[in-house]
């Protein structure tokens, strides 16, 4: 499990997100916060319109791949240097989004993420599936689930990732 | 199959991303041209970047999907008013993008597009699965294919697409 991460690593995840990833400064993406329901991004409507006036797809794929990436910062930290990076993803798209999106990426369970530690410290690299949500109301806007791979950089100096 | 569309409608589609879906602007996205092979978007790296100074996985996914619902927008615009939205996708990212991020979207083959051509005249609404690639170099970077939906607003007025 993870210690719940302190308002400074939040506000650091963010600070990142915006110097590093420039498109999440122009999505206007915030960390909202990180408990033991996941993590959770949110960005103003606005800049994310789509043709309908409701949120746009490539926006809402974007947030949800940020908050597993996002998820993985975090549980990763201590564990630093790793490069965390997407490899595969799946998106279905089921209610229009018209207001504020927000991106909840729950912890994953214990026995997975515990392997995917192991995985890790021994090989330098481990996989892990993570799943995350945008709400419309009560019900599910998007369901999200990537593939996410993690290098130790002392194990991988030169990976390039996505 | 398609009429190659004239440079007036490549710029109509380009000032339609740019107007309604804002986030393009940002991107930097351009309509490049449509030929047989197919709709190509472009956007330029540097908006674009991750924290490896690569293409931001966000932007690949963002950029291909585009190149689907443009490539549809084309096809179908002789037969508006309908709406293309995006349903389900998937993503494979293969290799990192250290340029200008360039999506093709191929046409679908005959059979299938006449078969989503029928149902959508019959029906009011289809579905119909499109690829989309971008390459580094010569080599497959990024894979994506996705399920859109049009709907003929004149059946379907009230449709909040995402």
């Amino acid at each position: 499990m993870m210690h719940a991460p302190t308002p400074d690593m939040l506000r650091l995840l963010e600070r990142t997100l915006h110097e590093e990833i420039p498109l999440t400064r122009a999505m206007g993406v915030t960390v909202e916060r990180c408990d033991a329901h996941g993590l959770v991004l949110r960005a103003p409507l606005a800049p994310n319109l789509n043709h309908k006036q409701t949120a746009f797809g490539g926006s809402l794929a974007t947030l949800t791949t940020l908050a597993g990436w996002g998820l993985l910062h975090l549980l990763l930290h201590e564990r630093a240097p790793v490069t965390v990076v997407i490899q595969e993803s799946r998106a279905h798209y089921l209610l229009p989004v018209e207001h504020d999106l927000v991106a909840v990426c729950p912890l994953p369970a214990a026995a997975p993420l515990e392997k995917f530690r192991r995985t890790l410290a021994r090989r330098g690299m481990a996989r892990i599936e993570l799943e995350a949500f945008i709400m419309a109301g009560e019900a599910t806007a998007v369901r999200f689930s990537g593939w996410y791979v993690a290098f130790d950089k002392a194990h991988y100096p030169d990976v390039e990732p996505v």
